[in-house]
């Protein structure tokens, strides 16, 4: 029997997170043969070099594609996007797949949803029909137009798709893989910070400590250094261990890293540990642990709800995101940001929720993506 | 009072018809100024040099954008899109507009899209929530979920786009401006050809004559040989005097215009006339006056629909697509073809219907995109 | 033992003339693998479709790279350039070669040559040191200077590329495998046609005929239509029967097509045959056959050199090329150009000049190729 | 009378200091106009933003393009040299410029000379016939042999680019403009450092401090880790107060920065400050009265030369390059980095050279770009 070729394009630390199982599942799946692309900021240095991570995982990348255009502004987005769309159609071109599997809302998403349709190859795409803040809907909800398979993360996401028209056949309730690699992971955390190097305090994950994400919101580009200026007043009220992320590469990000090495430099903080990427697991096993996590990653309301972590959302990033009872929602100002941090010590860990699945995503992907796969041409229902 | 700067991008020959009644409408607006830019095959000498004809209408580009990557193949057309993204960000981020304007569905409407969509750009769109053949319906419906401002063309396509969660209020029926520049051009056919070259038979517009635009449909391009020598074939059988256009650029259309040459040289036909391109008004003067107009083109439905003219749409493109009495539906088989157009010829003109518009849709957009504009983070209704 | 991979890229019809033989040298040697990359116009239906002529030689493509950004103005040049750089380099990234091979002196030759150096793969040129017309001569000595390895056609070439400091070891005598072609080409006439479609007479090659190729000069582009006007008003005034191709793409190739289009639609002539494209071989029997070579192409120069072919070179285009006694160089005006077919049809063919080669070239690139490579870093020598 | 345009495309901290005094010149030249390009790395943070350095000096650019696609790997520094192509001859398209100049050697000299050549626009070059170490040299002969105007910092580079065959009228003996922002520079360090954050110790200028500069060999990239492992090695022996910037962006300067970092965190070394820019007259000052110059910058030898800095040049960057009595060279190696020092603070300062100019360059190159320029179609002579 013929295997069907899927394409997965991984293009950033959190989109190989969220696909990591779905990988597995198609390298073990009879009917399924994986090409890997590795693009974007998943090659980068400045951001983790996640592509490392996946070969020590036992992927081996079919294509590698450098695409991101310095610069973090909103021209530099776009036109990065055109490049992406200029190097993944010629990888296409020569891997030949017969399906393409696009991950959530990224500009590099779009790239390879837009490559995909151009070429006539069919595209699946998970993640669709959620609502977040930012242009990451507007992307999202073009991808979903563009895709003829879609694979999603919860109930209500998969009818927002069919109210837009698309078919109910073709539009599946698989669950996240994201929630998989939480279901299939030892959340223990002894050593666990050994391997990566780091700058700044040490963190005994045996005490409370708090975990920050704070990217830039895309829309709000230019408010970034104030945003990221307001968490970080924020964490220098309360003093507590915390270990602090990086941001992904998007408009904003520069800002937001000067905000980081200025207060670095000038605070000289005790209390903080800066990493720049962790292993999917790893980085699962830290939130799983932390006393609060914060910022306005969609880690804290995705994974977070079926791992129960408290966590302090702030800002209009996720605004729309459907969520489980472990968030609270507050403005970039300090003193709401530590009233709200302080609110979540006090209550301490949330039930766990499979809001956005229940751990068997990826292998329910595979299954789906060996199915004979949708016409090319969608037909919309009104 | 400062003037809104609308950027509207001009890509081809039907782009440039179904907007030049809203470009004088902006020109002619005291709140708005136009900023025109002309890319892709509104450029080339193989398309017509739609550019010349922009110009010699009194329009003055701000930016020319060359961005056709020859070889008409799929893999081209994704690349195509990528430069044009490159190129136009590059534009926008000189010409820095208030609101950009994209038309219709093709893959330059997606870069402008974008493009503008990255750049924080708000998004204005024609043609939105129509559904049609081919790729172009999940290009359009994307591009509509990158839109903040929706003008539409008919009832039908503002309902379905409410349906897919745009918010009502900023989904306009405007009717398309295509239809305006039918209401304000008298049809009157004399001395039309003269200044036009093209190879082939001199037609006598007094007599009855065909008018055939046979385009590639992109998810089928490479059935586009077949497809066009069915046509070929039909009006070889009928020998009516025909007045032929040569296609879009497209995947596939190398292929048609291989055909059409091939057929030029083996049957030296001397009852067919080749053209590359007409101003829009004389192109309307044609097709309200001639017997049947034949192919896949969306004018037979658009405007043949206001014209009363009897057409013949062969095949899939036009699939979906809204259409008055004066359409007949027929399957890429000679025979078939035949038929429906001695069909038409014995029907007669047809009345006129205002299903796309009422003539004065280039007011009615420039009015909709002085007041003040969406917000740019958009939230759909569900 | 392992072999050297030898990437060669072919991007024009002249191009693949120009290294045919070789291509065949280095499949055939124990030493080297041939990694044949396909680009550019040699992809386009307009220019011939080479890439078909390529695969029935019984080539392989290992990949093809489609460049060519229509407009053929002196800016879709320099994008597309770019273009070629940035899709060269992804295939080379994949293909790893030891060397890269590029051939004589258009834009994708220089673009092959920078994304070689800048990847740090050495990088071998054929026709290095030669000097001819219009920016041809900057981009080839632009080349010669990025280059390790030079395999050149002429004695003279060679002496100027020492005197310009490369070193005398790296700079090989070779020939130019356009001559083995010629060499091994048995050059009988017999149907030479009839697989040609073409518009226009069919040419009895049995009696006198000429052969014209005239491509626009790209820094006096603006010009390209009065040239092509100056030699379709002499051939107009013979009346000899006349085979006549297209031009390749550059700036100016859309003044030259049109200029011939309208010569043919005004004047209809009768003695005239317009071809796309021959196979490198039939292109050798016509030329070794045809009274007279006319235009401003080099195989007046090179190839007729050593055909003993009389030709009539026009305009600028070859200024200081090489040239044997086979040549006269005339002005682009119609009386010159008349009096100087007239005086070559009197004289008759030439004697056999091995100016440019001795048809074994490509048998000495393959083993100079086959030698250890110079080092990536060149000293050149004052 | 009309002015001149010369558009002067800027793109990194070198070129800048390399270009200053010659903006000026124009600027205040009444047959010239300036357009100003500021692209690449001087757009970007990590590389200190130039461009603010550039617009508080009072020069506006004309544009700005990215083009820096990350990830320093040799596929994405011949990558970026294909998008700089194309965003240049979009912006030479939009500026019209009657000159292009373009500076030394990078690979954005080299994507500037490509446009400009291939839109026909006359190229002036500056630091054409010198010879160094890497790629450069390659780089630079291919610029000199695209460019019609040369306009050389010493003797030696005029003889060498006229032995290539340049022709002498056009080889412009004016001195490098690096020099002329020396000798107008007031070179007192009081207050020097304040403005400028940067990491680690606080250096006090009036005691003996070192430089260093080093960045990697783009044709050694693979070995750029251990190169700088081997200068941190001797400054860690040294222990004298160091004030160390960070490398231009090239092939490998992700690993120099990396192995900066590591350096940083494993040692945190209380005797060197890290700077990511200076304005160019602030680095004249710093490196005037500093006891050494260490590192691979061209700097050490052509602004040092002048200066009498005494410093030592590492490894093969600089090889070839023309010097004064100022600089010893060594491996990269430790013990001998440390030896060299050593004995360049025993000596103290050397006396000035004027190699590399004497101070008036800028203006001498304005007049030379006011001449009639030379015609766009070169003769070379041999």
């Amino acid at each position: 029997m013929t295997q069907k070729n899927v394409c997965v394009v991984v293009t950033s630390r959190a989109s190989y997170a969220r696909i990591k199982s779905l990988l597995s599942a198609i390298q073990g799946h009879d009917s399924l043969r994986l090409q890997l692309v590795v693009a974007a900021s998943a090659l980068l240095h400045r951001y983790g070099s996640v592509v490392d991570v996946i070969e020590s995982d036992g992927f081996k990348p079919n294509a590698t594609v450098h695409v991101v255009i310095e610069g973090t502004s909103p021209e530099t987005m776009a036109a990065s996007t055109g490049l992406a769309i200029i190097q993944l159609s010629s990888k296409f071109q020569d891997l030949k797949p017969d399906v393409v599997l696009t991950i959530a809302d990224r500009y590099e998403t779009m790239a390879t949803a837009i490559a995909a349709s151009y070429m006539n190859i069919p595209l699946a795409h998970t993640q669709g029909g959620e609502v977040t803040g930012s242009i990451d809907d507007g992307v999202r909800n073009a991808v979903s137009r563009l895709a003829q398979l879609h694979l999603v993360s919860t109930d209500q996401s998969r009818s927002r798709l069919i109210q837009m028209g698309e078919d109910p056949t073709h539009v599946k309730l698989t669950g996240c893989p994201s929630i998989d690699l939480i279901a299939n992971t030892s959340l223990d955390t002894d050593g666990l910070l050994d391997q990566y190097g780091g700058v700044g305090l040490e963190v005994d994950l045996t005490q409370p400590y708090l975990v920050v994400l704070q990217h830039p919101v895309t829309t709000e580009y230019e408010h970034a250094f104030d945003q990221i200026a307001a968490t970080l007043e924020a964490i220098k009220g309360l003093k507590i261990p915390t270990i602090w992320f990086w941001p992904n590469v998007d408009a904003g990000s520069d800002e937001i890293s000067k905000g980081l090495r200025r207060f670095r430099e000038q605070t000289r903080p005790d209390y903080v540990h800066f990493y720049r990427n962790f292993t999917p697991e790893d980085f699962v096993r830290l939130i799983a642990n932390c006393a609060c996590l914060v910022g306005n990653s969609s880690a804290a309301i995705r994974e977070g709800s079926f791992l129960g972590t408290p966590a302090v959302n702030i800002g209009t990033r996720q605004h729309g995101r459907e969520r489980g009872d472990n968030v609270i929602d507050v403005q970039p100002k300090p003193p709401d940001i530590i009233t709200a941090i302080k609110t979540q010590l006090a209550h301490g860990r949330y039930h766990r929720s499979s809001l956005y699945g229940d751990g068997k995503a990826g292998r329910r992907i595979a299954d789906a993506l060996a199915e004979p796969l949708p016409p090319i041409q969608k037909s919309l229902t009104y």
